[in-house]
């Protein structure tokens, strides 16, 4: 089944705003089995909502427009949708009394502008909307299904969950949970495909899609075929498979960071952690305490930018910074050790690389890092030589950090 | 000036990939007069590239086609674009040759599928791609200009910057630079928008946009008008007065973070800082040395995310912690007053909150946040009242505290 996408609003056509709402919507639409087939960006103009709308109802089943149904006078999509199909406006005395009860509130009158968000187009329904004052409408159309659904993503986000998914599943009925997705870490992209090609290759009919970031990837199967009986079994035995090809380098069989895993590992086995951070400046720490309670398991650390810091707060000899270097295998030992003892954590977790763009020599060229992991009585370190930017070196060392104490302590 | 940006490519459609292509070339576009006046994403459909050619032809002087030059049979814009105009593609000598020798290098043969990169439409110029296969290309039809290039951001930015603006400027005699930023923070966006809207509503012809992430605002003024003599004038003359009315508020006329204005400013001053984080867990840290350079003004921290690193390292008092809890302007004081007496630097930098969702109380709800500031003799604290989410939370109280500094350091 095919669905289009049509925003609305001159605002995401400037180089400072990216599109996103689509994204939420195919992500709720193509588990229960519909591919987005085309998407429209478009001004607040009459001419091109008409032209989109006319061009997506002769392909598509499913057309969703996002945005221009609130007060202003840039807001016309309700008009044009209307216009365009052939039906008449009428003020809905529902929604009037909301949009009241809500203005007044504010002390604030109902004019003209706020009232035509009152009007609904000939059997249009209503989708109520708890989070602000345009309603979204539902409308068919011959065979298609058209959804006009608010801009603001606060707006949208419950409104295609509660409204949008529940009215599709009664009209197409199409059933659900048609996706599978798994989490991996610690792999670099190319290795996870090579390792689960010929695997998924075998389902012609889930499209297999691998999404990756500096240190994690996501694997994402999504059922393709037109028949669903099949659906559910082929789909988990096709994450079965590749989840047993990757082994320990998949993390979770849920939408969840890397932090959050290890969180949640580090609480069942009530360990705690800290960390000693040099190239990364934090961004560990910052990464752990994303996570709601986090503080149950991490206690904090010592970002230790300068040799100063190194020496001073996580006791690294000054041999080691003079005859080794700052990064250097020796001093990730002191850091994650320095840390542990300091801090009086199970776990102590350093760090200290070349980020770059400046600072690389011949020996240690931009890209050099050393993670230091103090565990039990041992204390490991490994050396990365890591591509990119500063930034994906920073992002990927951060990753492989974390993804290593997962790995260990499992 | 109207440009369509038609990105091409079944990726584009699902849930996890945001086009962004496309405001890349907004960005170098708008400069020059020209609007992006429509996007289309569409998969790799014969017929849905040639529906939205068509239509972005018949409205519009610029189209620009991102993505479908590469080798393999899904990429078919190539094909698609000159069937569309009825002109024959002819093989390239110059491409083969290029081709061939890029792909013997990996000790490749050139496949059939390989080859057709090298094809080319009738009258079209090669725009050469030094970072990839797929050269681009350009043809004009009647007044429209058409560009083909290709979807992997590192070949196509170079390619729009070098050989796409320079052709644009040249047929239709635009200038350049035709906008101007400014970068304010500390300040909420509604606040920002009521001291400045009266000012840049007497420039009609000047589009002002108003983009604002927690913490810190970006302002774009944009050349809407035919007539470009008087651009820069207008231009400089609102800006200028938009900075007056804002005041300190402004850190930078140019595109770059808080992080890095603070460090320009550190820098010139000779003046180092070091930061004591609990809510923000190492974030404040991490955004300072994203800056390359910053280990001259950086010392490092302590991530005390746990009362016993307040006390333990930054000599936080017990009795602090026991009469006015881990968030209280005692509290951030004596971290601020502990971190730089620790690392010995210039200005101490505190920050102590309840990020949420739990641990709010009726005396301190979530988005309680204490930012404590040793500076020369003085140690300032400032409450704050934060709303949204942890994430928002965090990020809005990184940005509040780094520009602080800034302002006090001034």
């Amino acid at each position: 089944m095919r669905a289009e996408i049509i925003a609305v609003g001159s605002e995401l056509l400037s180089f400072s705003r990216t599109e996103t709402n689509s994204l939420y919507i195919a992500s709720k639409l193509n588990p229960l089995g519909i591919k987005i087939a085309r998407k429209f960006v478009v001004g607040d103009s009459e001419q091109e909502i008409r032209e989109a709308l006319q061009i997506a109802l002769k392909a598509s089943e499913i057309v969703v427009i996002t945005g221009g149904l609130g007060p202003t006078n840039d807001d016309i999509t309700r008009e044009v949708v209307a216009d365009c199909l052939g039906r008449e406006l009428h003020e809905s005395k529902e929604i009037l009394e909301l949009l009241e009860r809500r203005y007044s509130r504010f002390g604030i009158r109902l004019t003209s502008n706020n009232r035509k968000q009152a009007d609904v187009p000939e059997g249009a329904e209503i989708l109520p909307n708890p989070h602000g004052t345009a309603p979204g409408l539902f409308l068919t159309e011959g065979e298609a299904l058209i959804f006009l659904l608010p801009g603001p993503p606060r707006e949208l986000y419950p409104m295609v969950e509660n409204q949008v998914v529940p009215r599709i599943q009664k009209v197409k009925a199409t059933s659900q949970r048609l996706m599978r997705l798994l989490k991996v870490a610690g792999e670099a992209e190319s290795r996870v495909d090579a390792r689960i090609e010929s695997i998924y290759k075998e389902y012609p009919l889930i499209e297999t899609t691998i999404l990756s970031s500096p240190g994690v990837i996501s694997l994402y199967f999504v059922w393709n075929g037109v028949d669903q009986s099949e659906a559910a079994t082929q789909l988990d035995e096709l994450q079965g498979r590749v989840a047993g090809a990757l082994g320990q380098s998949v993390y979770s069989d849920a939408e969840m960071s890397l932090a959050e895993a290890l969180g949640a590992k580090l609480t069942a086995l009530s360990k705690t952690i800290s960390v000693a951070e040099s190239c990364t400046g934090g961004m560990i720490g910052s990464m752990l305490t994303e996570v709601p309670g986090s503080s149950v398991y991490f206690e904090g650390g010592v970002i230790s930018y300068s040799n100063a810091v190194k020496s001073r707060l996580l006791d690294v000899e000054s041999g080691v910074l003079e005859e080794h270097g700052a990064v250097s295998e020796p001093c990730a030992r002191a850091m994650a050790l320095g840390v542990r003892r300091l801090l009086g954590t199970d776990i102590g977790l350093s760090v200290t690389g070349v980020a770059g763009p400046g600072g690389g020599s011949e020996e240690k060229p931009v890209g050099t890092v050393f993670i230091g992991l103090a565990h039990g009585g041992d204390c490991e370190v490994r050396k990365l030589h890591l591509p990119g930017s500063r930034d994906a070196i920073r992002l990927r060392t951060c990753n492989l950090a974390l993804d290593w104490v997962r790995r260990v302590i499992e």
